[in-house]
C-alpha cells in the first residue's frame, strides 16, 4: 500500500493540514497524507462527535476538534470534505479564524455553487482553490477510508479566475502525492461533465431502485433473488450516502436538469424501437456503447475482468 | 472449484446432454455438468463455426457438430443456449430428430415467447421445460465461461401447464447440480419479474452509455476519465452481448413496455422533486433504496466489499 502510493515526500507540501469533514474522503485523505508525509500535521474536524472519536481511535490525525474555527487558526491549508450543503455554515465558522495566505479547498461533487458561496464568504487573504477527486466507494464514514483510494483516479481543479497561482501549485502537489492525476477545468464545464459521469448515473439507479420496491406484481424478496440479472449493480450506487446525494442534486440543478433532458430524449426514442421492433436500431445501439466500454477499461479506471458478484480472490476464477 | 460445486454425482442424471449454442452459459454449463459428472455424455452445437473449434479446443465436450439434427439425435436432455431469437430456427431444425421422451429444456432471459414458439414446434413425445438461469457477467463466448458461475444463483423453471413432471425433476435437478437454487414460476410473471431486475436496468445503461457518447459540451475521453464517478457501473452492463440483448427487448416487449413507463413515471417525480428543491422528498428517496441493497448482500447475491473500480485481490484493500 505505501509502496503503491510512493515513499515518504523529504519535504512536505504544508505545515499545517486541517481536514473538515472526517468521512470516506476525508478520512481517507488523512491516511494518505500521514503515509506521504504531505504535512507536517494534520487536524481533523467534524460536526458529529460520535465520527469525531473514531477519527481520533483510528488516529487520522494530530488533533481532532468539533470547533472549525480552531481547527483552521494554525492551518496552511483547509480542505473541506462534508457534504456540499454544509459549505456555508463551515464557511462562516471558519472564515475569521484563518491565517493569511491559507489555502481553502474542498472535495464536493459540485464546483459552481461551492465557489459561489465561499467567493463571497472568505476573507481577501486567503486562497480559494477547489478540487474534486473523482473517487469513491458506496460507503461512508472513517471506518471505511482508505489511503489508496485517491491511486490513478482523476482530480479536476475549477480555480477561479485570478486565482493565487503558487496557491493552485500547491493543493495540485496534495492531490499528486496522494497518487491522483489532476485536470484542471472551469467550474462550469466540470458540472456539465460530472453531471453526465456521475450524477445523472446515480439519479437512475436511485430511481429503478425505487421503482422495483414499489411494484405490486413482484415483491421485494423477488427482486432481491433474481438481482445477480444486473439490478444488483444499480442498487449498489443507489446505497451511497444520501446527505451527499441530496446536497449534489440540489447544489447542481441546472446540469442534471439538462443532462437528465438527453438522457429521456434517448430513452423515449429506444422505447419507441422497441415498441416498433427496430431489430437494427436496437442492435446498432448495444453495439456502440461497447466502444466506450473498452475506453474505460484502456486507460485503467476499471479492470477488464468479468463481475459476476462475488470477490474475485476467492478462487472462483476462469477454470 | 471442484469442491465449490461438490464431488461427481454418483449416477449421471442423463445419459446424453446436448447443448445448442456454446457462449458464456453454454459453456459454462458444459464445463460444471462435466465436472459433476452431470451426464455421460455432452454434444455441443452452435452456428459458428469459429465457437465450435473453440469448444472443441477447450474439450468442452465429447463430440461438437453444427448439424443441430444431429447434435440432438441421442439426446435425453436438449438445452437451447442461443439468443432467444434464434429459437424458432433451432426448434425447426431439431424437431424431427428428437428422441421420445426427450426433455428439451433452454436458458433465455424470456420465457413467455419461447414457449410460444416451441410449444407449437416441438413433437408432441417431446417434454418442454424452460428454465432461466439468472447468472452471467458483461462477456460473451466459449472462452468467458466457466464452472462456477451458476453457484448460489437462482435458476428459474417455467413449465407449461400439463408439462411431465418426471421432466421438471431432472431439469431441476440438472440446475442444482451446477450449484443453483431452483424456483419454478409462470412464464408470464418470469417475464415481469426479470423486466424489472434485469431488463429495465440493462436498458436504461444502454441509454445513458449512449446519452454520453453523443454529447458536444463533454467529450468522450472526459466521460472516460472520469467514470469513477458512477458511469463506469452503466458501462460494464452496456457492454454484454448485443444480439443476445436486442432479441430480450422484442421478445419480452410488453412487459419492458409496461417497467418502463413505471420508471418513467417515478423518474418525472424525482426530476420535479429536483425542480422544485424538496430536500426532504430526495433525503426519503435516497435512504429507502439503501434497504433493498442490504437484502441482496445479506441473501449472498453480492458482496458487501465496496467495488472501486479495481480488483478487489491486489492488496488495495482497507489500510
Amino acid at each position: 500500500m505505501v509502496e503503491w502510493l510512493g515513499a515518504p515526500l523529504e519535504e512536505p507540501i504544508f505545515d499545517e493540514l486541517a481536514i473538515i469533514g472526517v468521512g470516506l474522503i476525508g478520512s481517507s485523505l488523512a491516511r494518505a497524507v500521514r503515509k506521504r508525509h504531505g504535512a507536517r500535521r494534520i487536524v481533523l474536524s467534524d460536526h458529529s462527535s460520535e465520527t469525531l472519536a473514531r477519527a481520533e481511535a483510528l488516529k487520522l490525525g494530530d488533533l481532532a476538534t468539533k470547533d472549525v474555527a480552531k481547527a483552521v487558526e494554525a492551518a496552511d491549508c483547509v480542505v473541506l470534505c462534508a457534504p456540499v450543503g454544509a459549505t456555508e455554515k463551515i464557511g462562516r465558522a471558519m472564515r475569521s479564524a484563518l491565517k493569511p495566505d491559507a489555502i481553502v479547498t474542498d472535495v464536493g461533487s459540485v464546483k459552481g455553487a461551492v465557489i459561489a458561496t465561499l467567493a463571497q464568504l472568505l476573507p481577501s487573504y486567503a486562497h480559494l482553490v477547489p478540487a474534486h477527486p473523482v473517487a469513491g466507494t458506496e460507503q461512508s464514514g472513517p471506518d471505511a477510508g482508505f489511503a489508496g483510494l485517491f491511486v490513478n483516479r482523476w482530480c479536476i481543479l475549477t480555480p477561479p479566475s485570478g486565482a493565487d497561482e503558487g496557491a493552485i501549485q500547491k493543493v495540485r502537489a496534495l492531490w499528486e502525492a496522494v497518487g491522483s492525476n489532476v485536470e484542471v477545468m472551469s467550474a462550469e464545464h466540470h458540472d456539465l461533465v460530472l453531471a453526465i459521469t456521475s450524477h445523472v448515473p446515480h439519479l437512475i439507479a436511485y430511481n429503478i431502485v425505487g421503482t422495483a420496491a414499489d411494484l405490486e406484481e413482484v415483491t421485494q424478496s423477488e427482486v432481491i433473488k433474481f438481482s445477480a440479472g444486473g439490478f444488483r449493480d444499480f442498487t449498489r450506487i443507489a446505497a451511497s450516502d444520501p446527505t451527499m446525494w441530496r446536497d449534489v442534486f440540489l447544489h447542481n440543478k441546472d446540469a442534471v436538469l439538462e443532462m437528465l433532458g438527453r438522457f429521456n430524449e434517448d430513452l423515449t426514442a429506444l422505447q419507441r424501437m422497441i415498441r416498433r421492433e427496430d431489430s437494427d436500431g436496437l442492435f446498432a445501439l448495444f453495439t456502440r456503447t461497447r466502444a466506450i466500454r473498452l475506453g474505460i477499461v484502456a486507460q485503467g479506471q476499471e479492470t477488464a475482468a468479468p463481475d459476476f458478484g462475488r470477490p474475485r480472490a476467492d478462487g472462483n476464477g476462469q477454470s
